[in-house]
């Protein structure tokens, strides 16, 4: 059989997952917390399986998360969706994503990202026929150059893709962003997929640019989240996207052939933990710490960077110390130091190569004063 | 925007349980326990969330799980398959279908089903492209005509989905089908989709006739299977498939930017519970013992059936009473008589009309009493 994706691999993260596993490193490739989640959320999800809420959910999802969703949504971005028929509870935001591919995207329609992107946006695309439409964010902002997005735009363009806070990069789109892109999607028919993922993962006092701040950009956005990536759990795989009424409904269409629906127990759980603010409005200040721990533990290294603006990465710039490609440093990297991290290079559709590297710090501190001792002699 | 899918609505199992539950109904409709799953796997699960296996499980499952899989496959089918290339842990079986179909079928390529056919296969069919090449399943029997199998096969087919037991109709497929299936594809580079989901509920002593009996057809098929099926717990959305692994490669390709991997404190419970072959070698009797009291309770009704032969599914023919419309008829009793079931015409592609309903015996002996009541006055 020839290969509907020939050029694909396995995941840069089980990749070096993997390698970390097998060379015993400190592993600050694929990001995952390595501290517990809140025992309280744990303890609701153990009780709704005690309690029996076992068989299917509602295709869509359970009512009492798609109501608590519904209420975050508009505490946080002043935005109402309809939980009857805006909001569906998904096997994580990545299935979220492929959903929106497969529902909207027909071979020789293209889609725009931006690069580096986070690895799931292409495959996801070439395997429904669709052409993917890169553009590379530029310098060491990965600032977006909005002339070029207008000049990539065709009458073939159907998906747009933004994440912020930004995978790889650690940027964040700022509000004159927005606009830009409210003013460049005004008129046509493009649909918008905002990334949110990292939405409650954001320093240095910023205000986080959902899509659903901005009307015109919400009223054709899909924005698909993480409850793994917000309380901690990335392995219970479990997300959500909303969107407006019409473009939900032909999301459900595929949703209900793809996975029909999601982990009940979970999400009574889940639902049960989110109706209260507190459980994600410190997230902010929580991880920032962590960041400015990690920071100021490696500011004698030879490593070089920008503060990492949003998410739970840290990328660091090693054009000080040598000048081999980044896959390959990452490699050695996790073989001779035990320090395991996501090169940057494959995130770009021409793998090209900055001398970057990509650190997890969602870690203990004591995991991160490790993993600091290590970059201070490398 | 023109939908990919204008000719599919939500699906009837949601439909059903919304008019059921709506309508204070007895819901037969959708396929699920009311009993249930063993306290011993919901604690194996809870001890899983608390030993803090709340991070992403690897990509293609549980290592644990995978073992416990093949263990399985080789007991009751006397077949290899290796856990490290041949066997992906799913978010349920739906998924582990959907996922196939993406990997493989490109437009313009055919699709074999047999009709009435599960109604998640021709959308996941039709939103990458496909084309569906239905076969009509024929008379009371629902067997299937091999020599229309072979006159519909071309150089397009890319793939041919099979269902034993047979959801909706509760029938198998025989020895001498497999047989001839074997022969039917030999020398060809279709591959088979063979969907197993209720492997472990047939009935009066029959052998379930798994692919993986069949060197020639195991060779080129995928097989799926169902956890919520077999354990009871079909709101926890976990299944998985097999298959030789060239083909499970390509199917890692998508799995890992579909959905990356499947809840893991749930797999680990499901691991070590399937360690355990006790945990489903009695499942046979237990679901024979519904049937023959469900039919028992209505051998005096107007309805008529043959008994089902596997799955937890009953279809009873209304031919004696009435000549309405089966989607008609099953909405009249869901409303005046507060009993549910799913009429078989929607999973025709045709949607012919056999004055046919299903309904699902996976009940409690309280819930099919009082079914049976219902039933015996209509
Ligand atoms: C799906 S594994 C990757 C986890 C993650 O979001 C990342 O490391 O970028
Ligand atoms: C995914 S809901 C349908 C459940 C089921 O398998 C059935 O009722 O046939």
């Amino acid at each position: 059989h020839i290969s509907k994706l020939p050029n694909i691999e396995t995941t840069i993260f089980t990749v070096m997952s993997q390698l970390a596993a097998q060379e015993n490193a400190i592993n600050l490739s694929q990001g995952f917390p390595n501290f517990p989640s809140d025992p309280k959320l744990i303890e609701l999800v153990q009780q709704a399986l005690r309690e029996n809420y076992n068989q299917y959910a509602p295709m869509p999802g359970a009512l009492i998360l798609r109501e608590a969703i519904a209420e975050k949504m508009e505490l946080l971005y002043q935005r109402d969706y309809n939980p009857a028929t805006e909001i569906t509870v998904t096997a994580g935001a990545t299935q979220a994503i492929f959903t929106i591919i497969s529902a909207f995207v027909r071979p020789t329609d293209e889609v725009i990202i931006f690069t580096p992107a986070y690895d799931c946006y292409a495959p996801a695309v070439e395997v429904h026929g669709g052409k993917v439409i890169p553009i590379q964010l530029k310098g060491k902002e990965f600032s977006v150059d909005w002339n070029e997005v207008r000049s990539k735009i065709t009458t073939k363009t159907k998906l747009l893709i933004i994440n912020t806070p930004h995978n790889p990069s650690g940027t964040v789109l700022s509000k004159a962003d927005m606009l830009e892109l409210s003013s460049i999607l005004e008129n046509t028919n493009i649909i918008l997929l905002s990334d949110e993922v990292y939405e409650h993962i954001i320093f240095d006092g910023a205000q986080h640019q959902s899509a659903a701040l901005y009307p015109k950009l919400a009223e054709r956005a899909f924005i698909t989240a993480s409850f793994g990536k917000t309380f901690h759990n990335t392995g219970w795989k479990m997300g959500y996207c909303v969107a407006p009424k019409a473009l939900m409904h032909e999301f459900k269409k595929v949703h209900q052939f793809n996975v029909f629906s999601v982990n009940h127990p979970m999400q009574i759980g889940i639902g049960k933990y989110l109706k209260n603010p507190k459980n994600y409005l410190g997230l902010p200040a929580f991880f920032q710490r962590k960041r400015d721990y990690f920071l100021n533990e490696i500011k004698d290294s030879r490593f070089t960077w920008k503060p990492s603006q949003g998410t739970y990465f840290q990328v660091l710039s090693y054009e000080n110390i040598t000048d081999e490609f980044d896959t390959e440093f990452a490699k050695r990297l996790t073989r001779e130091y035990k320090i395991a991290s996501i090169p940057l290079s494959v995130f770009n559709t021409n793998k090209e190569d900055h001398k970057l590297l990509r650190f997890c710090f969602a870690k203990t501190e004591e995991t991160l004063a490790q993993a600091a001792k290590i970059l201070n002699r490398i």
